[in-house]
Order: C-alpha cells, then structure tokens, then sequence
C-alpha cells in the first residue's frame, strides 16, 4: 500500500512530461502528428512502421478496456448485472461502432456532455473526501484492511496505471487528429491537451491519495473507485450519480479510439501500408472499414478477456510507451534538422519526453514479460512483417498494370468461339444463344447430363430449335457440374489450337423474389465464380459472359 | 405410480397394434411407403402434404431427443459430463451428420453393432432384475419414496412415452426405406419391423415393470433407466456398459432419422413442394442437402431447449401420430379401392390401427395443448401453406421459361451498344476494350470520379490511349460507385431509344492468391450483383461481360 503514492506521483509526472512534450508535436505538425507520421518522416519508414504496429494495438486495448472497467464501474453500483458484463460491453461497443458510422464527429458537443457530467459528479467527490480526510484524519490501514492487502495493492497500482494509460492514448489521439479541431486548430488542440492532462493529473492524484489515507477496500466484485465514492457519498443517488457518469466518460474514452483508428489507419493505408480499402471515405464521410475492423478486433479481446481488466493492462502499456519513445525520439531529431526558433529547449523538452517513455517502456517490458508484454514484443514485428509484404503486393500490382511496353495501337480481337452451358431447352436459355450468335465465330452449346438418358431428351429439343448448333451432351456420373465442364473447356481450347480460350455464355434465370432464389440451384453462381478464379492456364484469359432472364413473377 | 403400469401396457399394444398394421403397408407399397406416399397416392394431395409435414417435424425431433437422451443416460453413470451435455449432444451430431454425408447406408452393418451390444447388456439386466424380484419380492414403496414421488411418476410415463415414439419413428423409417433393404426387400422390411416391436415391447414392457416392482427412484440428474441398472447392477463395470451401450443405441435411433429425413425430404422435392436441390443426390449418392437441413434443426432445437428432453416430448407425440393416422386412413382406402385377396381382413386391420393412433392423436392434442403440442398444431398448416406456395412457384417457372410462342427461327441480336466502367487507365481494361471493340456498335467508357481532379487525369491518360472511344466522367461526392453507375445507364438507355439496354463490360483483374483479394474492393463483385439483380427496368436484359486479367504474382 505504501507504493501506491510514489508510484501514482510517478504516473503523474510521467503524464506531465508527456503532455508538454506532445504540445510541441502539435505546433510542428497542425496537419496531424501522429506516433507514424512523426517516426516515419524523422527516423524513417521502418521506425514508423513500429510505431504505427504499437499504435494499432493499443488502440483496440484502449477501447477494450475502457468499456470493460465502465460495466465494471456500474456493475459495482448494480451487482446483479456483474455476470452479464461482457455482454453488456459488447452491447455498448455496437452502440459506439453504430453511432460512429453514422458521422459522429459531427455531434462532437454530444461528446462533451458526459465529460462535464463526470467533472461535476467527481470534482465534489473529491473535495468532501479530502475535508472528510481533513476533518477526521486518516484511517489507520489496520483498522479496515483485510487479509489479502498485498492482492489490492497490486490491483490499485496496476488501475492507476491503466488509467494513466487511458490519459496517454488520449493524447496520442488529440496529437494525431489536429484537423478535426476548430481553427486555430493547433491552438485548440494544445489547450484541448493541456485541459485534460491538467484534470486527469488532479483526478488521478486525488483519487489515489483520498483511496489511500480513508483506507478505502473495494469487495470482490467492486471497483476501487466505487468503493471510494460510497465511502465519500454513502450508496445513495450521488453515488450512483458518480458510477454512472464514470461509465459514461470510458464510453467517451473508447470512442477516442474510434476517433484515432481510423484515421491511422488511412494514413497508412494510403501510404500503401493497409489494404486500399482502409483509405476511402464510406458514403457518410467516415473510414467505414477502419471503424468496422476496430469494432471487430475490440470485440474479440472482450471476449477472449471475458471482461478482465487486469489481463489487459501489461499488452497495453508496452504499446503506448513503445509509440510514443519513437515518438518523442523523431521530435527531437525534427528540431535537431530544422534549427527554428527556440530549437535547442524544445529539443531538450522532447529529449526528456523521450527519455521518460524509453525508460517505462523497459521497465514495464522487463517486469511484465511473461505477463503478457511478450504477446505485443511478438506481435509487432509481425504486424511490420504483414505491412511491408502489402507494400510489395502493391508495388508489383503497378507493374503489373503498367501499360509500358505495349504497342500503340491494339487491334480488336477477333471473333472467339463460343462455348454456351445450358441446363435444358427453355425460355432462359434462348437470349443467351441469340447473343451468342451475334458475336462468335463458333458455337458449342453443352449439357452435362446428370440423369443417364436426360441428355437424349435434350439433344432432341435442342435440335428442334438450333440444327445448326452443335450440342456436347456430357455424363456426369458422379453429379458435378463444375468438373466435368471444365475438363470439356481445357480438352476443346487445346484441340482448337488458336491460342484462344473460348469465351462462355452463361444463360442466367433470375427469379423475382429472393426467396424464390432459395428455390433453384445456385449452379450459374458456382460456375462463374470457378470459370473466373480457376480457368487460368492460357496466356490470354476467357471472358465470361452472362445473359440474364428476369422472370416476372 | 399405479398410472405407470396402465399406460406402459396401452404404450406397448398401441405399438403392436401399428406394427402388424405397418407391416401391410410394406407388403402393399414394396417401393417404400412413408406415411406422406401413403396418403398422397389414396387421400389426395393436401393430407399427404399434412402428413409430411408432421413427419418433417417428427424425424427432426426424434434426432434431437435422442441425443439429447443419449447423453442423459451417459452423464448418470458420469455426472462431471452433465454440465457439457447440451455441447457433447451437438458433437455427436455433428459426428453423426459427418458421418452420413460420407455415405453411411454402405456401412450398414456397422450400425448393427450397438444394437446386438445393447440387447446384450440390456436383456440381462431385466432377467436378473425379475429374478431379484422373485427372490426378495417386490419393494414397499414407502420404504423408498421421497416427497416428490408425484414429479417422479409423470417423468416416468412422460419418459415410456417417448420411448414409445420413438420405436414409431423407427417403424416409420423402415416403412419409407424398403428399398434400402437387401432382396427380398419387403419380406426383410417387414421381418425387421416385427423384430424390432417385439425386442422394443419386451425392454418396454420389462423396465416398466420392473422400475415400479423394484421401487426404483432416480436422482435429480439422472436418468431412470441408470438408476434401475443401478439398482441390478450396482455401479460396477456392468452398469457403465449398460449406460455406454444406451448412449449407442440412441445414437442409431438418432440415426434413423438421418436415413428417413432426406429420403421423405427428395420425395416430396419431386414432387415439387420442396426445393428442387433437396431432390438431388450429391457428389457421394447421398441427400446432402437434406442431411445438412435435419442437421441444422435438430442442432437448433438441441440448443433451444437446452438438451431438457421432457419439454419435447408432447411436441413429438401430436407429429407422429398424426402422420400415423392419415397414413393409417390411406391405407384403409387402398384395400377398398383394390379389393385383392384377403383385402377386408387387411381392412380392419389398418382401420383398428388408425382409430387406435387417431384417438392417442386427440388425447395427446387436448391434454398436452398448452405444453407444446399447440406449436406443432400451428406449424403443420405454415408448413402446407409454404408447400403449396413452393409448388405455385415452379408451376409459374414452367409457364414463364416455356418456348411455346417463340417464333420457330429466331434471329441473332443486332450488333449492341456497350458501356465500360473503368478503374483508371491501366493493364487490366486493355483486354476489355479490345474484346468491346470486337462485337460493339458503339462503345462507352465510364470512370465514376471519387476524388475530385482525378478525373481530369484519367481523361488525359485515356485520350492517349483510346482517342476514338468517348469517356464519360461522373463526378460521385458520396463516393457511392454503384449508384450513379446506375443513373447513368438508365440514362443512357433511354436517351438511345432503341429498345436495347446497353450491354456492361467489366474488366477485372483477379489477384494471384487468396490474400491478395483482400487487398483490394470488391467493387466489382458488387457491380455484377447489382447489375445482375436490380437491372430490370426494361423488356430486353443487360448483358454484363466479364473480362478478367490475371494478375501473375
């Protein structure tokens, strides 16, 4: 218990030194600075890379718990709903990823509500308890403490340090979407930044102090904060007042997380780093799939932790200060190149900023390793490994399409030869021969027959309409489709010898309801999906033509 | 407990009163006569179809108890398994349902290992079990009843009950596979059908018996047949095998129903009520389709009820009984209509059997109305009512793809129109447009500008290539491609009025591997679907030409 206070100074001053050292970054990048953008243009690609890998998990953990310790908050004042919690997350989590599709940002006053709500509960909180502290003295820890003080302990110092954590993605956030402020957006963004770092710092110092010295114990299924707000404010409405407003603030925190991930994500992506996708604006103007692929990944640690705070913290402190040293490293290398102004004490704040991270991050490394830190210290090379490998996809795809080296006038092709799959002789099929015969040079109509003599049958009929086609009736003993039509189509292209590949004509009825699809086979689905990703084996590729029939009703 | 006797007796003539009555059918239909044949060929259309769905409803449900009994009867002799039991059901399930799309039938003889185990441990255990009564006489129940002997006694009978349904099933099962038997198939139908009620009536009857004379009572997770096996056994290794082969032999009767369901499930397909695909054997000879669907319901229900076999039961006797009924009914007009030798014997025969199932119909449908059997009373019509709504859908398709009123010789399509939406100006649309230039009347290049600019670029890059096909740039602030793609060709087409709707080429290039597809959008999967699905405005169908390029790393 005695080191909850020097390691809880620590943090904060640690938060301190952080926050000055970001206020810099904002003024040098107002186009958004971010961990990768700053490693990445002052310390290189690779250097980037990690930061950005580290920045990426610590996002989702960040949401993760955030929303996990705010169940946990109101579950403390409503027991009865502890064992539904991580549903209950995952309820929320939908809420934030729906509400973020829709455009948040634009609502971002919305935001701000429950922000003021929980200054307005927990300011107070802490000003009675600390005259309470006054008034009564401190509470001899043996008076109150259970058995198990060393398990609280550990748990105090390690909610300290979660939320501190918190705080410093919420910096990392602020640095990294300066655009999103009202002009003068990087003037905001630093008073934004030093604001909540200021209150975060009183908060954190506050709570931890009151905890300590009113020797405050949370029960087994209780936060330590809501032990202390029912200690200061008894059960009654003000104390459900706090634990409501604390879970309403971590929803804001996991929501800062939705602000950020995206908007990494793009930058990355559009730096060929991430699938292109994770680049584009959706419909509403939000990076639809950034959100998405958070919402998901969120949802999975929820799962996978089953609501664990705890198991959480060791994965997301070694990301934070891993992104943040190369961070404050870049900084420093930034004014080190530039020579502006006033360049050797901002260098020196940046060093120092560096320093401090550098430092937590082997500290906490070290002692948490087998807690989990190892997990991340494995991950990140391997999420660096996954961008570069995207990167050469890219880089070979632009070769690939390059139009270099073609001739400057390409000829049209000639007529092809028409292969044309029927499933019988009907009214669906009869566009597709039509079109066929406008275009081919050849036409072979085939059946592959699935019920020995249907095929006889269909030769008939066929021939009644179309004598001067010819008709391939194939067995299929064994009742595919697929293979026996494509044995058909490499045995008739290399016999042709033309070096072409015969085009095919899919006739396609489409019914006119959905459920009515339910009702046929999706056979015309299957074989346009083989004949586009298997038919590979020419040098010039077949094209795949497909003939809708719309029925009526 | 008095009921217990009475109702066990009733149980076990009921079941020989529809054995002798079933082994007619099997003589009179040597093709396989299920009760939805069987009322079909003499009542007519709708009490055959009601009979099917009564039967569909019936094997899903004798699947899910049976399993979910199996693992009861397993996790009384080991109840560290009777949390997992709702989970182990659905592995054996799935075991099963594997097992089956394998193709079973050929293994046949396998399936008769657990019922000569079972007959072995089993018969035994009552002659031991009697010989004990004998001996020592028959239990004074006071000496061993708790309280709650009234719960105790309904479970008894609820459980005879539905031991008793479940030897109907089998017998329907057989009934509806007389081809499935080795020459002679209706004399081995049959001598396996009389076999079959007799070894059923004697373990019936015996347990009953012998469950009420010995006073046995089972514990609160336990079966009742564990506990007489205990009982005679004691918990020794003969009692495990007892248990062990109970598991087995429902596993088989859970089997029967994957033999029945498919088989039913392909006779009504072709008939037309079903979906087509239902009908169709698989790649192995076996109804894939209709295994996969009695899998997905019987795992359905397993979960819905949380492996609580007593909440099933009244829905399974209303099913089968009233399928038992109609083709009891059938039958009775069958030898009227026929009138072959020995036919008014036969007639009374069948016509005790239905008034026997028929009345057991009413007392289970009144008595157990709001337990459940209201649900099955209200499903059979939804089942019929979807039946015939199947059916109007392919007598619809028939007329809709009939060539009757074609012209005898049609002629090939004019030369079309073709649009061309392009990703940019790259390798990949080369070979579309020469295919395009190929066959078109008039060719249309279409580039939907996300980014404002981009356009511009496109166009000048365009011009140098291609400068005899116009390109049409549409600027998307939404950044929606479908859309206005859409807009665009409706446009067009009526603009052109000449009847025609232009036909789409889509070039697209298909990535070397698997994860390289999720690097890139699916746009173009989205266009076809979208092309495919929702063009339909005009008479004439849109064409939509696929052109892949393949990428080779």
């Amino acid at each position: 218990m005695a080191l909850a206070w020097p390691i809880g100074l620590a943090i904060t001053a640690l938060l301190i030194i952080v926050a000055i050292s970001y206020r810099q970054t904002i003024y040098a990048y107002p186009s958004g600075g971010g961990s990768y953008v700053v490693a990445r243009d002052n310390l290189g690609t690779l250097p980037g890379l990690i930061a950005a890998a580290a920045l990426l998990i610590d996002y989702i953990l960040t949401a993760a718990v955030s929303l996990t310790a705010g169940l946990e908050a109101i579950a403390s004042a409503f027991p009865g709903l502890y064992p539904h919690r991580v549903l209950l997350a995952l309820g929320l989590l939908l809420l934030i990823t729906l509400a973020n599709l829709r455009g948040l940002r634009e609502t971002g006053t919305l935001m701000s509500i429950p922000v003021y709500l929980f200054l307005v509960s927990y300011l107070p909180m802490l000003l009675i308890g600390a005259s309470k502290l006054f008034l009564e003295g401190p509470a001899s820890l043996a008076q109150v403490a259970p058995p198990a003080t060393q398990g609280i302990t550990t748990f105090l110092i390690l909610h300290a340090f979660a939320t501190g954590c918190t705080a410093l993605t919420g910096i990392e956030a602020i640095s990294n979407g300066v655009p999103a402020f009202r002009p003068p957006e990087a003037k905001n963004a630093s008073q934004t930044l030093v604001v909540m770092a200021l209150l975060m710092a009183i908060l954190f110092v506050g709570s931890i102090g009151l905890t300590q010295y009113l020797g405050v114990i949370a029960g087994p299924q209780e936060t330590i904060l809501s032990a202390l707000a029912r200690k200061v404010y008894g059960s009654g409405l003000p104390y459900l007042v706090v634990q409501t407003t604390t879970l309403l603030i971590l929803a804001v925190a996991a929501n800062t997380s939705f602000a950020g991930f995206p908007r990494v994500v793009s930058i990355i992506a559009s730096d060929g780093f991430l699938p292109r996708q994770l680049a584009n604006l959706g419909d509403r103007l939000v990076f639809t799939n950034g959100i998405v692929l958070l919402s998901l990944g969120t949802g999975l640690l929820i799962v996978l932790f089953q609501g664990n705070t705890h198991a959480l913290i060791p994965l997301f402190a070694v990301g934070v200060f891993l992104a943040f040293s190369l961070s404050q490293a870049g900084m420093v290398v930034h004014w080190w190149r530039n020579r502006e102004k006033g360049w050797s004490t901002k260098l020196v704040i940046n060093g120092v900023g560096a320093l401090a991270t550098t430092l937590t991050l082997l500290i906490v490394g070290y002692s948490k390793f087998l807690e989990g830190a190892w997990f991340i210290i494995a991950l990140v090379p391997l999420l660096v490994t996954m961008f570069f490998r995207i990167k050469a996809h890219y880089n070979q795809l632009r070769k690939q399409l390059s139009l270099a080296g073609l001739p400057p006038s390409l000829k049209p092709y000639p007529p092809m030869r028409v292969v044309l799959p029927i499933s019988g002789v009907h009214r669906g099929i009869v566009e597709a021969v039509r079109f066929a015969e406008s275009f081919a040079r050849h036409i072979t109509a085939v059946y592959v027959e699935l019920e020995p003599g249907q095929g006889e049958h269909v030769r008939q009929e066929w021939e009644s309409w179309w004598p001067d086609i010819p008709l391939v009736v194939i067995p299929s003993p064994y009742r595919s489709i697929v293979g026996p039509l494509f044995e058909f189509l490499d045995k008739y292209d290399s016999e042709c010898n033309d070096g072409q590949q015969a085009a095919v004509v899919l006739p396609e009825f489409i019914p006119a309801s959905w459920w009515h699809g339910l009702l046929h086979n999706q056979t015309s689905w299957l074989l346009k999906t083989a004949l586009l990703y298997r038919r590979r084996h020419f040098g010039f590729q077949g094209v795949i033509i497909d003939v809708p029939y719309h029925l009526k009703r």
